[in-house]
């Protein structure tokens, strides 16, 4: 089979759907599995979907492999399957747990395969810079408060602020706002001005965090705002152009009167 | 009685504001019902009345139904209705606790016959397409979480990710971030890495519903300005007619002014 | 006194400050009286400062009856200061702690003094017409949940779900989503579905909320918008005025050009 | 070296980005003194790198100084440097952990050498006064609360509502919503009606902060409509401008046309 054949045959929206079918199905038997109840039972025939569909999967690579060659690695989603199935590939030989557990990634590819979910999974992603800074100035935030923080509550309270991710860890639970006032008053019956670390950060990290979320609705709002005031521009535009016709033909007109109303006297000087 | 004549009884509005009437006094006496000293002071009348209501509420769907044919069910609020009431009937006669207290949910039909508040849940309704997507893409992270959380914790934690229905519900706690760290900090003592697990999931569920949020704020918004937009380029539209009217009229005074003049110089001339 | 010259009076700006003073002096001096300390120490001077600050607040409001009669209640701040002096009064004679606490409310008189305080509280009170109608719809869910709560888990956790009040308060309580997992939890050891009455009444709550803050958000979003646009359409207004006055001077130019021509060739055609 | 010289070579991105170095090193020496670890191998290291780089800091202060004179102190940023190096040198002669701990704060001066950094944190500064007097209204809400509450309930909660000081720091937990029930339970037991303290509180506080929020979203967004729509004037005035000469322009030629004929007609006239 020739490059092109092999890609006409992928991209065909018949095999589209038996990937995103088989996706579906292997999502459900992955889930099937956490039952010890129905691996009892059904345990080898779950295994064996699993390895029908894994395999469906690595063709399904390989053939896209071929018929794209490294163009292939252009795309990230490409770059997300190839790793999701090279993921699900390991635990096949590995032992570990952790590694077995990830092969449920399986089930984003919908997201590479579904056009709707791939636009707002790619729309949250775009929106991703626009708050990089603010991020980074959070982190800066965090990095401070959890050195002040060890240094003076990390031996009184080793469980919260033993070490800097320890407290990195607490003061992310107090920006959640979960527990926070535990955590604070317990520190405070030993150290009563404790409390101006915690409000503090809590009024900061909300205040940043806050405009954060400020930062995308305002970016998406002005995009959509200079896409409706572009229109809008547009159409104006077309209204004063149309005039302009208009009053140019009047203009017009009115030359053609003025020329035809020379010939005519001129017409009639000539005659006498 | 013709359809007709039953048709305009039922619209008239009050028919209506009787129906209003009882809807709010069966909810005050469903109400009332919760209250063992009440159920024993006026327990038989409470009932009585329910039953009244009950009746002039099937009379009154009946009545539709015959005025209204099988077009009463094209409106999704009649299907409302009718289901609410059918629900109703249901509890005379059956033993179910549970089914007995969702006669509570006639008040529901409060929603329907009050505009405003039908406005408000229409504009409810017809936002959550708008979020539909957004949805799907949290339900899957919420499967792939809760899939590597009963593989991962199942074992040592089952009351929080025994199964897959646990794991959900104790990721739909940690999403409202409720007691989150109490269970990050149980975990984190067998698996000290569970700490990515959690802050991830945080993080990319709160980023997910932000944008539900976004979604639902910008669609209204932009819906707003487009309409907004619309109006002020309608009434520049005017401005910039009655200008053009102006104009051409002062064009064609000028032409009225030339032909005189024209008429004038001919005379002239002929009258040489 | 004339009641002009009252008012006149009462309407100096150095009035007002004065007025302003002592409402921070009295917040002051009914904050020191909850320490005990203070009590013990200064309690005699304390009251005086109070009993003297008070007299003056009467005869404030009593000045400002007589100058503006009747018409003093027209305004709601006036009616909110005179309800708060009135509050202020009783204390001194009955016994209740909690009417004496109320004193306090004395400071928010601050609100109709600074000017743009007032603004921003006018603003908060003008934008809850627009939530009323949702704050109905919230309430017809809170209503409809409680009654169901109390009747489902009423006689098993009479503590949360014993009243209507009771399930009330628990639902605030969930709505907030403060310890809402340990009450579901809590629950769901006897009635295991009861996890879908706090989901759905969780997901109803927090979309119903979520759209009151919408609501302003969008509705004060749209009037700057309103008035941008205005302005915008103004500003244009203008612009096209200034060009058609331009336009309509070089076709007056012309006609009077077309005139003088007609005269010359008058008296040109004329000479012959 | 004269001054111009000093100033340019501390203005030169060289020098600058030296400095971003050695902010980035001591921010991560002082929080590698959190580890008693790291402190006991290389403790002596880690002390000599940061006498260095205070001192290079105390040297860039210095130059700075002589280069701009007065004129240093006049960015709110160059206090902001001198204040944190200030600070830095305290705990070098001192005692207490806590100022030893806020070397950390030399880390925040990141903030002022990275442009985008700082763009952001001015945004945020520039963000408070709008929300200022809604600040004040939320303190003014506090205190009243925070009075009532030491007033009804000081003597039986002294931990909660004891002071006005700890009653404050509870209703900022309240307003938080952390463990707001547990507290309002805990209270309802000895005084049922307190729960109308605590929701009113709760229903106040966040309906001024979600204000805050808005009031912020709202100015962000107007101001940057203000900004579109003075584009689209901007736009829609180049397209009028540019109708507006070319009917200026018709409008001579048309002027030009009758002078030519004016000229014409004279002639043959004269040539009668």
């Amino acid at each position: 089979m020739t490059r092109e054949k092999v890609k006409q045959f992928v991209e065909k929206s018949s095999a589209q759907n038996f990937i995103i079918t088989l996706i579906i199905i292997n999502s459900i038997t992955i889930g099937m599995e956490t039952s010890s109840a129905i691996i009892n039972s059904f345990g080898r025939t779950l295994l064996l979907i699993d390895k029908i569909i894994l395999a469906i999967f690595v063709i399904e690579i390989l053939l896209k492999l071929y018929a794209y060659g490294f163009g292939f690695f252009k795309s990230g989603w490409n770059v997300f399957d190839f790793a999701i199935v090279g993921i699900a590939l390991l635990p096949a030989s590995g032992v570990l747990a952790v590694l077995r557990s990830l092969r449920i990634f399986r089930s984003l590819r919908l997201i590479k395969n579904l056009p709707r979910l791939r636009f707002i999974v790619e729309s949250l992603l775009l929106s991703l810079p626009s708050i990089g800074w603010i991020f980074v100035l959070l982190t800066l935030v965090f990095y401070v408060y959890s050195v002040i923080g060890t240094k003076l509550f990390g031996s009184s309270y080793p469980e919260l602020f033993g070490t800097i991710w320890a407290s990195m860890f607490s003061l992310f639970q107090i920006m959640t706002l979960e527990g926070w006032a535990d955590i604070a008053r317990t520190l405070m019956e030993r150290s009563p001005f404790s409390n101006i670390y915690f409000i503090s950060f809590i009024l900061i990290a909300s205040y940043t965090t806050l405009n954060i979320f400020i930062a995308i609705v305002v970016n998406t709002m002005s995009e959509i705002q200079q896409k409706i005031s572009a229109q809008e521009t547009g159409k104006i535009e077309d209204i004063i152009q149309d005039e302009k016709e208009e009053l140019r033909n009047d203009i017009r007109n009115l030359k053609e009167q003025i020329i035809k109303m020379e010939e005519k006297l001129s017409k009639k000087i000539s005659a006498l």
